[in-house]
């Protein structure tokens, strides 16, 4: 669980340092598929990823809208607020944890009970997929994208013995 | 572990559905990002998957190209011949695997050492990185694409008392 969350840190900060080098306006343009935008699905992706954490703690969520959030500082300066307490929980994570429920209303106000070991996979999967989308705006703009391998990070050291 | 598997080889086939739908020429138009086109992503990605699951088991891995599975029906059957080795060895994942070395040699002949959890964490974010992709492209065909969603599929049921 943590390698994937580590793989996930390690490459949305390698993406903020490829949007560095992008004009302000089109890491704001409107685009085809996901969530519309460059910058706004790196939003977007902290957001989910806090949010869920903050479920899963039963504590309130993020509720704020990328309009207040829409340039590359503010984005990585709320990712930085937000890492500290995600970086904990996932650090504390046990396998004991997998199967346990949590509670989750629905938008027709029905509640639906899911495991944390799902919503924490939900989680891993969505920033990976959301980074998928950005790989093909990226070749758009011409600009060669981060690459996603997650092999060659050191994540896992194999046992040299 | 296994559920990450799981959640892909069921949004691949959900992908495999969707495809139905689409006119076998825009499955194979190539298109900006990725590996360039629908049907050569999904290709793609059955052929990584196969292909890294014989590395680990020290068997010779797949060579062959797209040009002679450029039809949907055959990617799947190529899927299907594939699918119950890798199901077979993902099955039988223990976390004692996580950080035994597999030795691949490089483009320029020389060997790097893996821990076999990277590479098979590499395989699942691979898939999942692509699909997002897919999401894109989707879009631009004016068609929804396949929820990327891992919730809300039963993978893993929460204990209920």
């Amino acid at each position: 669980m943590k390698t994937f969350f580590q793989y996930n840190w390690l490459i949305r900060e390698r993406w903020y340092g490829w949007c560095e080098d992008v004009p302000p306006e089109e890491l704001l343009r409107k685009r085809t598929g996901g969530v519309g935008g460059i910058l706004e699905t790196l939003f977007h992706i902290v957001d989910v990823e806090w949010s869920w954490i903050r479920v899963l703690q039963g504590q309130p969520d993020f509720q704020e809208s990328f309009d207040r959030f829409n340039t590359l500082e503010k984005v990585r300066q709320l990712d930085k607020e937000f890492h500290a307490e995600v970086e904990a929980f996932v650090n504390a994570w046990d396998d004991r944890m997998e199967t346990r429920l949590v509670p989750v209303e629905q938008r027709d106000g029905s509640i639906a009970a899911f495991a944390w070991g799902e919503i924490m996979r939900h989680v891993i999967a969505h920033e990976i997929h959301h980074i998928g989308q950005l790989s093909v705006w990226s070749r758009e703009l011409g600009r060669q994208p981060v690459s996603a391998n997650l092999i060659r990070n050191g994540l896992i050291l194999p046992e040299t013995n």
